[in-house]
């Protein structure tokens, strides 16, 4: 067995990859990292939400927390998907000045547990978000980024479509009703592919749990479509019955 | 920023959930903790193979190198599944003063990041496992564990579950040939359910990546049954071409 005690500069943070979805665009919400070193070095990069986790503090509730300060959102689903404990992670200067500055302590080695989040943007409060200097940018324009939060965001997309292939996930990006076209849009820019109306309509309708409203849209040019609500209780009872394999 | 410098009784280790088939058992291997402690009270319970992390070492790393030692085996796929960092983890006494005893050290709190591996048994070196004290146990049959190891099981066993409807990964567990038979019993006793024969045939034969040979069994009191293989190439290419959700 190693000896812990030569971890002693060894430290665990979080870090969130918040996707949203809003004018066909995926979007993640990135913290800009405006900050002069002491030989006035300008870095003007963003960083993903994040923040170590206190001494006493589970790790989920770290990511919930990081989620609320910026988001103004409480019981948001978040989901682990992975771990960076690379130890050169940290290697830059500017990232290891930032955390000296930031923190007051000189860190060697941090290793961050990620999570990714699904949120609906409309429902999010943007003065949080401002007063973090947190924006929402296109996952395709993702500009400099601290550390190793570019892999980051390049996992969980992955783990992202992974999912939307196998679990109707994509609802939680959308208004609550919505229109098979809106649906396959979102299909499209997460999976980053074109698909075929026919067979993704087919598909979509086979669903029992793609519940049609009687609503239509209202004051478009081309022929007005039904709108839709996914119904989660009808989606986990089906998945219950549901023994087969779907590879 | 909460200060690092808090953290700083906080160590990582990594445990490894070893999943193995075999007389059509899913098994798991757990190494005997045998230890008397100060007060002369005996623990005689098990545990999931892992270790601190040296502090440059990458996580995933320490899980191969933790696996290699258990089993002589390389070059073993290992996936991460999920990091267990809750602060009260660590709580039993037993568990408290083995710690103490084996590191030297006073241990407050360990985030330990999961792997699991699927090995087939027949591949292993049993003399690498004899020698750390490590059994191949039934999951249905997991003994008293130490720290939260029987929740790290509990949680790996649904991934391998998850995964087993998603993906042909349960070759891994088979010799290079095997039958249908054999294939469906491996997914009953992993699923933990029973799976009708026609259907399970069917889709399973219709699957081009199940090549049949030329071979019989042998020796059986039944109609001899066809062997098959699993081609890896016709899957991977197969999974490129489709596009379509399986949900």
């Amino acid at each position: 067995m190693n000896l812990p005690g030569r971890n002693i500069n060894l430290h665990i943070s979080v870090d969130c990859v918040i996707f949203g979805f809003s004018t066909n665009q995926l979007k993640v919400l990135l913290i800009k990292r405006a900050y002069t070193n002491t030989s006035g070095t300008l870095s003007n990069d963003h960083k993903l939400p994040g923040d170590f986790i206190a001494i006493k503090e589970d790790l989920d509730l770290a990511a919930s927390r990081t989620l609320e300060e910026l988001t103004g959102l409480k019981d948001i689903y978040l989901q682990q998907f992975a771990f960076f404990g690379r130890p050169d992670r940290i290697s830059k200067s500017m990232d290891i000045a930032w955390l000296t500055e930031t923190t007051g302590h000189k860190i060697q080695r941090v290793v961050t547990a990620a999570y990714y989040s699904l949120i609906n943007i409309t429902d999010t409060n943007s003065d949080f978000a401002i007063k973090n200097n947190a924006t929402w940018i296109d996952v395709k324009q993702v500009p400099d980024l601290a550390f190793d939060h570019a892999t980051i965001i390049t996992n969980g997309l992955a783990h992202l479509q992974l999912t939307l292939r196998n679990e109707p996930i994509g609802f939680e990006l959308l208004p609550e009703k919505f229109t098979v076209r809106e649906l396959q849009t979102l299909y499209e820019v997460i999976l980053d592919c074109s698909l075929d109306n026919r067979n993704f309509r087919k598909k979509i309708l086979k669903s029992t749990y793609m519940v049609q409203l009687e609503e239509k849209q209202s004051g478009v040019a081309h022929k007005p479509a039904y709108y839709y609500r996914f119904d989660r209780n009808i989606y986990e009872k089906h998945k219950k019955e549901s023994l087969g394999f779907n590879f």
